[in-house]
Formats: C-alpha cells, sequence, structure tokens
C-alpha cells in the first residue's frame, strides 16, 4: 500500500504546541508517511526553541529551516517571507509530499502555502476563516484562497471560507485542535518551575496570579511602545504576581521588547516574572490556573474559553474573533486596564464554554487528511 | 500640496501594453508622484523587453529588479515569488509609495502585494474577481484578499470580490483598462513590419491570417507539450498564414518552447511566423485584423471581445472566464481545433461587445487612486 | 567506525563529467558516506540536465537545487551566487557533512564554499591556482581563499596556491581528473548518434570534423554576439562538418545564444550541426577524433592536451592557462581563425602531453579526502 | 566633466565611524559624485542603528537595505550573505558606480564585493592583506582576490597582497583611515553621557575605567559563552568602573548576549554599565582616557595603538593582526585576565604608535579612487 505523504510545517514555537495531537495521529496512522518540517522563529531560541521539545516528544524533523529576518519590523517580516518561499520550494522539491499541512496566519505559513501551491502540491489549512486585526487578517484570508482542504475552527469561519468561494464539501469545522489537548491535559505548575526560567523576581502562583500575553499589532508599528507601556504599568500597579511572557516574532516586537527592558531596567518591578515560553503542557497548566490573563494573545480567545480562566484583552489584535463570555475587551489604557483586571478577578472562573471544542478534532483531522481524494486546480464556487 | 505618491508596479510586458493610458493618466496628474517599478519577465529579452518601449513612450522607471528564475517549471514560478518579495521590499522601503498599483494574477504580482501588504503599504489591484484555470485563480484571489483597493473589469468579478469579504465602497467596476486603449488604437500592421523580427518564413498579412497565443498551464504540467503539438499540427494542417507568439515566463514554458522548435526543425512550416512580442498599438492593429486567434491568451476574452475578432480558445485556462459571443472554446486535440477555426473563418468578425469596455477607464481608476482615503488595517465584511 | 560524510557539490553537466571516477571511488569506500547535491545549470535541461545520466551511473543525490536566475547576463550570475548561498546553507546544515567538495570556478562553487566556510564546514576544492580569463580568474582564487584543503591540477597552479598563503601540507597536485577518465575511456561516437540530437543538418563524422565550444566572455559583455558571429562565419566559410556545443549559462549567453540563432535563420548552414551537450563518455569520444577543437573551453587545453586534438583558442577566456602545444591561440577575428584551422588540419594529431595527466587521480583525491587531518580556522602562512 | 560616481557601502556601525573622514572628503570633490548605501547591521537598532548619526553629520543615503537573518549563529551569517548579494546586484544595477569601496572582513563585505565583482564594477577594498582569526580571516583574503584596488593599513599587509598576486600598483598604504580621525578627534566623554545610555549602575568614569569589548569567534561556536563568561567574572571581581559594549552581530553573538544576561541577572554586578554603541567622536574620547581595554575588538589594535590605551587581548580573534607595545594577548582564563588587567593598570598609558597611521589617509584614498585608472579583468600577477 502506497502511503500517503503529509508534510507537517511547524513555524512558532505555539504551532508545534496546538498541533501535538495531530502530529501523534499522523505519527501513528498506517497508511500515512510523516514529514516535518521546522523553521522560522520555531527554532529561535529567544522566541522558545522547539526542538528539544520535539525529540522529548519523540518526534524528528525532515528539515531544518532558518529564515527570520532581525529587525522585528514590516520590513524583516516581509523579507522573512520571501526566503521562507524559496527555502520551503526546494524543500518540497525535495520531500515531495502528496499534501501539506499548515496552520494559522503568519507570514511563514504564507510561505510554505505559496510555495506548495506553485509545486501542485494541495495545501490543508487549519483554523482560517476567522476574523482579526493586524496583517494576519489579509494573511489568514490570502492562505485560504491558496489552500485546498480547509479545517476552520467554528462555524462562523466556516461559513466565511464558504463565502470566499471554496467548495463546501473541503471545509471541515472539528474545533480547534489545541482544545482538545487544553481537555486532555492534566500538567499542574509549581512556583518551583516558573521560578527556575526566566527573569526577574520569584513570584508566588499558589496565590491569584496573572498571565500577560501581549504582542505587536503589525499595523500600529510606531505605537506598540507607548502600547505596552500602558500594561507594563497597569500590571506593576496591580501588584498581583504576573508571569509575563515575552513577545512572538511579529514586526513591531523589538518595540515591544525594548519597552519591557526599559521599564524593568527602570521600575525594578517586584511582582513580575519574565519567561520566553512553556511547554505546551506546562503552558496550559498554568493557564488553567491564572486568576486573569491580560493581553491581545489567541490563547485568551481559544484555550481560556474551554478553561474558563478570565480574559482581559487590549487592543485590535483579536477583533473581529469569536469570543466566549470570558472575555473583557478594552483599548490601550492603563486605568481601564487595571478596571477590568479587577472586574475579573472579582468575578473568578467562568463556565467552560464549547464555541471551539469539539471531542477527537485530531484524530477526525487525520482521518480526512489520509483519505480525502486531493485535487490541484482550484475553482471559485459561485 | 503633498503629492500622492502611487507605485507602479510592471512585471510582465503585457501589464505594460494593458497599462499605458493609466500610466500617461498618473505622469500627468498635478496631484501625482508616479513612481514605476519594471522587474520580472517585462525585462527579459526572450519574453518581450519593455525598457525600449518605456523609453520610446516617455517613461522613466525608478527601480529595475531582476528576479526570474530560469526553467519554466513549478519550482522556478515558486523561487522567482520568493525573490520577487525579497527585492520588492527593499524598493518599496527606499520609495515610500502611498500607494502600491499592481494588476492581474501572475506571481510576481503576488510578490509586490505581500511586500507592500506588509509594509503597510495599500495596495490597488487590477483585474481581480475574475475566474480562469491554472494557479493565476488561486493567485488572483489571494491578492484581493492582500488588497484594498480593487477594480476589476466587469460586474460578476465586482460581486466575488464584495463574496470574499472586501468593502463595496472600495471596489470599482470601471471596465478593463487595455479595452480603453483598443478603442483608441488605429495602428496598422504591414506585412513589412511582421515579416522584418521573429523566425520562419515570411508571411503574408493582407490575407486571412491566424494569430496563435497558447501559454503554458501550471497545474498541467507534463501535459504542454503534447497539448502545443495538437495546435501546432492543426495549425500547420490548416495552411493559412499565422502569426505564432511565443509562450509567456510562466511554468511549463519550456514545455512549449521544446515542442515548437522540435515540430519547427521537423516539420519546417512555411505558413507560420513565431515571433516574441509587439509593442501594445502594433499588437492589437494584428489582433484587429486577424481572421481568428487561437489559444488560450486572455486576449482572446477580453480584446477580442471589443474587436469582434473570432477566437478559439483551448483547454482550461481561460475556464470560468466570462466570454462574449466571439469565442468558441474547445479542448485539446487537432480535429476539434481546425474545426473550430474553419468555423471562425466562415462566420467572420462579430459586432463589438461591451462586456469588459466602459469609457474612461483610465481616467477613472487615477481619479479614484489618487483622491480615495487610503487604510491599512483589512477586515473581513460579513 | 564512523564514516566520513564527503558531500559532492555537482553544479553544471561539465561537473559531473569531470567527476565521475571520484564519485565511484567515493561510493566504493567503507570509510566515505557519500552525499551527493545537484543544482543550478546542472538540472537544466538547456544546459544538459545530468539527473538522467546520474541515474544511468548508478549515482543518487541527497538534495537538488533550483537556483539559476534568467536573463544570461551579469545581474542573473550575481543573484545566482546569492540564492545558491542560501541554499546550499540549508542543505549543508541539514546533511552536516564533514567535508565539502567542490570544484573549479563557476558562481555556484564560490556559493557552495562561503556557505560550507562559514557554517565551519571544512571546504576541499579542485582545480585552484590555475589562471584564466573572465570573472572565473577571480572567483577561482577567492574560493581557493575559502577553501581547507587544495587539489590543483598542476605544479604551477599549486606553487600559486602556496603564495596566496595556504598551507603546502594541504595542497595536492594529483593532475586533472577529468584526465584520468578521459585515459580510460574508449567509446566511439556514431554519425547515427550525433545526428539523433541537436538541431541542423546531418553531419558526417567519418569525414574530418570540427568541434566548436565558445562560451561567452564575462568581462566582455556587450561583444560577445560581435565575437561569437566571428566564429560562425569562419566555420561556415571552412565549410568542414562542425559539431557545435550551445554555450553555457555564464553572462553574456544569450548574446551568444541570439548569434546563433540569427545565424541559423538567416543562413542555414549545411556544415553545422547545433547540440546542448553530450554525456561524458560520448563527449570524449568525439573530442578524440575530432579534426580540430575550435572554441574557448576549457576542454581544449585540459582533455585535447592529452588526447592529442588540434584546438584553435580564442579570444581570452583562456588567457594565463597552462597549454600543451596542440593549441594555437588567436583573437577574434574571422580569417584569423580559418587560417589557424587550416593549420592545425595540415598538421593533424599532436602527442600526448601530461602536463595536466597523472595516473590514480581519483584514487589520491579520496584517499586524501577521508583521511586527512581536518581543521576549520584558516590562517595565512607568510 | 564627467564625475566619477563611487559608491561607499556602510554595514556596520563601527564601518562608518571609521569611514567618516573618507565619506567627508569624497562629498566634498567637484569630480566625485558620492553614493552611500547602508545596510546590515549597520540600520539594526540593536547594532546600533547609524541613520540617525549619519542625518547629524549630513550625509545622505541612496539605498537602504535589510538583510541580516536572525539567530546569531553560523547558518544566519551565511544566508545574510546570500541575501547581501541579491539587494546589493539590484542597488549596483540601479545605481550604476563607476567603483565600489567596501572595508574589512564581514560577510555583508563578502557580499557587496561578489555583487560588484560579477557586475564588472571595479571594487576598492580597505583594511585587506591582515591577518586574524575567526572566519574573518578567509573573508577578508576572498574580498582581496574579488578586489581591484587595495587599500591595506600597514606594510605587511601589503605585502601578503601582493604575494596573493595582485598588481602592485593597485596597492596602497596610506594608513588607517580611523587613525587619522582618532588623531584629529578631541571629543572628551562625561560621566552624564555615559549614564544617560544602556543599562546596569552608573559608573564614575573620572576614576581609572575599564573598557570591555569582547564578540563571538565565529570558528568557536559553542564555547563562546564559556569564554565570555571568564570574562565577566573578572571584570566583576576587578571591582573597577567598567563601560562594556554588547557584542556585534557575528555568529555566536547569541551565545555571548545570553552569557551577559544571565551574569546580569544572577550577579547584578554594581561595576559594569553595558552599552550598545557610541558616536565616533564618543567613542573615541571615552578609549582615549580608559585605563584598559579588555576583549578582542580590533578597537584594542588599531585605535588603541595610537592613543597609547593599555589593552588585553583575549583568544584568538586577533591572532595574527600586527600589534603595538600596548597589547597584552591572555587566553581565556579569568586569573590570567585579572592579572594582565591589573598588570596594564599599573603600567599606565604607552607612547603613541605610528605602526598603523599615517596622515592624509582619507585624501590620499580619495585622490586615488578617483583618478586612478579603472579596470575589470583581474590576472594573477607571477
Amino acid at each position: 500500500m502506497d502511503k500517503r505523504k503529509i508534510c507537517f510545517v511547524i513555524t512558532s514555537s505555539i504551532h508545534y504546541s496546538r498541533s501535538k495531537l495531530i502530529l501523534s495521529e499522523l505519527k501513528n496512522r498506517d497508511n500515512v508517511e510523516l514529514q516535518i518540517i521546522v523553521g522560522a522563529s520555531a527554532i529561535l531560541p529567544n522566541y522558545g526553541d522547539i526542538l528539544e521539545l520535539m525529540e522529548r516528544d519523540g518526534f524528528s524533523y525532515n528539515e531544518k529551516i532558518t529564515m527570520t529576518l532581525e529587525g522585528g519590523n514590516p520590513v524583516a517580516m516581509a523579507k522573512t517571507t520571501g526566503i521562507g518561499i524559496i527555502e520551503f520550494t526546494t524543500v518540497f522539491d525535495n520531500l515531495k509530499p502528496d499534501v501539506v499541512i499548515v496552520r494559522g496566519d503568519r507570514y511563514e505559513v504564507l510561505s510554505a502555502a505559496i510555495a506548495a501551491a506553485y509545486l501542485n502540491i494541495p495545501v490543508a489549512h487549519i483554523e482560517g476563516g476567522d476574523v482579526t486585526g493586524t496583517i494576519d487578517e489579509s494573511v489568514r484570508h490570502a492562505v485560504t484562497k491558496l489552500a485546498h482542504i480547509h479545517f476552520p475552527t467554528n462555524d462562523l469561519a466556516r461559513q466565511r471560507i464558504i463565502r470566499m468561494g471554496e467548495p463546501a464539501d473541503y471545509i471541515f469545522n472539528f474545533g480547534s485542535p489545541e482544545l482538545e489537548f487544553v481537555a486532555k491535559n492534566s500538567y499542574e505548575v509549581s512556583n518551583e518551575l516558573i521560578n527556575k526560567i526566566g527573569v526577574g523576581d520569584a513570584v508566588d502562583i499558589t496565590k491569584p496570579y496573572l498571565m500577560v500575553m501581549q504582542h505587536s499589532v503589525t499595523s500600529e508599528i510606531g505605537y506598540n511602545r507607548e502600547n505596552i507601556e500602558k500594561t507594563l504599568d497597569a500590571i506593576h500597579e496591580l501588584g498581583i504576581p504576573a508571569i509575563w511572557f515575552w513577545p512572538n516574532v511579529d514586526a513591531g516586537t523589538d518595540e515591544i521588547s525594548k519597552g519591557i527592558r526599559v521599564f524593568r531596567e527602570h521600575q525594578q518591578p517586584k511582582n513580575i516574572r519574565f519567561i520566553k515560553s512553556l511547554p505546551p503542557e506546562e503552558f496550559v497548566g498554568l493557564l488553567k490556573n491564572a486568576a486573569c490573563l491580560v493581553g491581545n494573545s489567541s490563547a485568551g480567545i481559544k484555550e481560556a474559553s474551554f478553561l474558563g480562566t478570565p480574559v482581559v484583552n487590549i487592543g485590535t489584535r483579536q477583533n473581529g474573533r469569536m469570543k466566549a463570555e470570558n472575555v473583557i475587551d478594552v483599548s490601550y489604557g492603563k486605568e481601564e486596564i487595571k478596571q477590568a483586571v479587577n472586574k475579573q478577578l472579582d468575578h473568578g472562573r467562568y463556565p467552560t464554554s464549547n464555541i471551539y471544542y469539539q471531542p477527537d478534532t485530531a484524530k477526525k483531522i487525520v482521518d480526512t487528511l489520509s483519505t480525502i481524494k486531493l485535487y490541484v486546480q482550484k475553482s471559485f464556487k459561485d
């Protein structure tokens, strides 16, 4: 029997976390040959190098691609996309996968989708059809129009993909893969673990604690520093223990990093510990018990909805994303953020929401990927 | 008064032809600073280098970009896209345009759109929303999802762009710019002109003659040679004078070129002259008087609809494109092609169709481009 | 036992021909793991795609890299070097060779040498230290200064490499590998073989015949067409059967190709057959019996010296190269070329010269490569 | 009169500092059109963005190129070279300089030299012929073999360039341009200036103080962190005020940065202030009064030789470089470093050395550049 060669592209550490169950499922299927390509920020130590994690979890990669330009600005982001296409093309041309699977809306994902599409390799895309802010909003839908098989994570997204002219019988809402992972995870994070990594004072997470994850907004280049300073001041003044994650590699990240560095230097905040990343199990464990997640991460919209963790969502980055009742939206403003966090602390945990969750997501995705009839030539469905 | 810096990207010789009126209009406006970038196949002598034409017409370029990989295959096409992004990013970063305008659905266009979008420069896109075959079908819609201002050339296309979630007040159907050019053009092509360029025997275009333009179909890589041979045999056997245009640079072009070269070597056809390209005026002049255009060029769908030139459209490349009554669709097959051509010769010219034509297209596009309120952050319109 | 991983880089079809014995030797050694990377013009059908040849000969490659820009001009050559570095870096980073072996002075070779050098992988270089014209002269010595182990093909070259500050105990003159191949080859080329490939009239090589191989000179861009026309006229007027090889991919190649194409179209020469390339055995078989080789190929200096084939070497490309008595140097000029060819036809074959030949070249190179102590940090030897 | 177009490439902030006098001289000549290209780490804020400095000094650039890959490792360094070639090629092709001038031995310099050489643009190279450690040693000589005009900074270097086969009448030792700058500079650095930038405790430079500049050694990847920790411990234990410069962008820089970051977090040293860079005048002013410069910067070998500043040079990076008596070489070791620093503190300042200094360096270089007969085709001088 000919195995179907399914090539999974991992270009950020959160990709890996959110796809572990799919990867395991692919690896264990008899009718599948799993190919893994790792690259971009997923292999940059500053953003949470996943190579060690993968080894721990028993995955090996076929090719590793260094492609991220330094600068944390739009120029770097654009050029990284270009390099990514050149590199993915060579790799796909050598690995000859039957189908390439990508996830999300980042620039490296666009690279992989373009390379595969031009090589007449069908592209499967997880998490299309959502609406958000930043350049991700454009890129996500562009990837949809290059892809052949769609795994949106909710029904609104599925409807949008249909509207965009994709064939309904190639669009599957099996829920969000990371929520299945969340549902199955029971890891408990200790003070010891959290204080042996990162920088800043030790924090006590046996007490109510905050998590902060605020990434740059690419369409607000030039304002990201000023915006992060609002959040820094708010968290500092709240005085509650906080675990703060450094921002991802998107354009504007240097504005945010600089904001944080200067703040640390001048304020020497006692209640905040800054860490780069956590392995998937630890991350979910930490989020599960957080009193509130603050920032603009999609983890607040997705993982936290299922966990019932209260969220204060800041600014435009998640604009348009379908949200459960655990989220309070605020704009950039110290007082507004503080009030919202206090409100969430008063409220406490929310009931589990299933807007993004379905059981057996990974199994269903892999069933489909490994058996669906593949096609190359796309055609807008009127 | 601050002039709006409008950057026009020209990446194939047909781009140039089809955009001349817009370029003139942009150049003559007081409130516009026109920036021109030329690159890709537009500056490759094998595909009709436009630099000389531009000089003749009084246009100068700001930057010239060599970016096309050799090979005429999908790998080359994909990597060219990657290089294009890297290069366009540097150029846009240095020229700092207020808006970038691109046209069509080729890979270099995707490069320019991605570079501009990541740099937060609004993108205007001409000719989105059409439906066709080949990878162009995917790329055209991906560009739409990266673009901010849309100039589809017909109403069906406009409706699709709206369906894809773009804001209706940024989608303008002013007709197809090349048809305005066609309507204003009165150039007459002589035997002398046509026989001093290209290779093959001299042809007599005072008699009824054919034009042949058959490009590769990227999603039919491996079959392009066999398909072109059908057309070669058909045209050869028809015995009518024919002007045959070498294919463009798309993946699969080497299959077609090889088919033509071997055919010429073995058959030494007396009735066919092979040319690379013609300047816009000459091209339209030739098409206007052709007894029939054969192949899969969009010129058969667009320019020929207005001119009333009979067309035999072969294969899948123009699948889904809105067509006037001048077009007979056939699949790859010698006899089928011959019959269709004979049918068109019997029928003779068609009346002018206005499905793609509107008056003052260039003026309206430039009015809009130079004054419309620009925006950066996109958001899917539900 | 740990095998030494030796990575052989093949970037042109002539590389492959000239390295076959080394490749076989590497493949058969117990203490060596042979890695092969093919790319650049070696996989472009227009320049003699070697993938089929390799398969015939029982070699498989680890990675295939498409990297050549179209244009046949200096810009294309330079950018190809850049892409090559990006691509070789990824490939070396994934294959992790202990040593990379490259040959010659072309731009793709420079790419591979730079990528390996920066990755702290020792580089072995065949054929350094020669002196010639064109940009190759600069590139060859630059590669020497990036390389760690040197296999010059003659003693003058070895002395130059020592002068350039390289350590004498890492510089080995074992002769030129292709001459060992020539010495062992006994292939006889037939009329049938030569006339079933290429274009032009059939030629009769049972009669005295010429071979013509004239590549572009990169430092004479703009003059290559005019120069090739002199040779075309000379060969045409000589009227002797001639096998003409299309030029390689260097900058200026389009000037030469165009010169040939226009010449063929207008002159329809009866005595010349144009072919792209021949497999190594056939090539040497053809050269062995040629009455004279005309042009500027290094085959005239190297292979022909051993075979005793008379050579008319045109222009500056081989300036400075050590030559045996079989070579007459001429400049660009129809009469000069004709006179020199006639002189060579009168003279007939020359005795074998051993200036580039030594026995067991491949064995000695592989002995050294597989056992020599490797080092990374270079240091100019005063 | 036709002005000679001289294109100056600036790819690191120290390039700019060390070339200011040449840039001024070029700008003021009537027979010269100065073109400036800035790029690579020179425009990365993390490594001392020079755009602001240039504006302050009245220079404007023609093109700005973002090209540096993130990672601080050999892969990033190699790929940056590749991107650099692609980008410099486009820029040179558009600017059409008569001669390109580069300086030093970094990878971006290699990029520019390759791009220019392939485009048949003569390359002038400052500071060739020196001997050092790291990959710079290979790259410097490779650039020499690609360059046409050489400005070594000392006579030993000039002799090596002659030995490497370059024409003696195109090799000029006019001394080191930065020393002329040093000689003319009279800037005095205040406590206020130094303590308003950077991070760490305030230091008092009215007392004897150290400067520390230790960059990564690319051929010692994997050991750079351990090596920097020795220096950190030594400086910490010495307890004297120290100004520590973050490392440059070379492969291995992330090992060093991480070493410094972790050290700061754990040790919170009171005597060290960490800064990224200083403008040229301030830098020289600081060095002039330093009690000792510690690390492996070429500033210890060059600028400090003239200023008489005592230097403790650590490790292999400057191996082979001609040194004045102000330098004590030590290997990686805390005690060794401490002892050497104490010895230098006891000794105090050294007399001015002229081994790298000559008067009027900039004037002589520009006289030569603007008038020398240019050539393209290189040829090894036996």
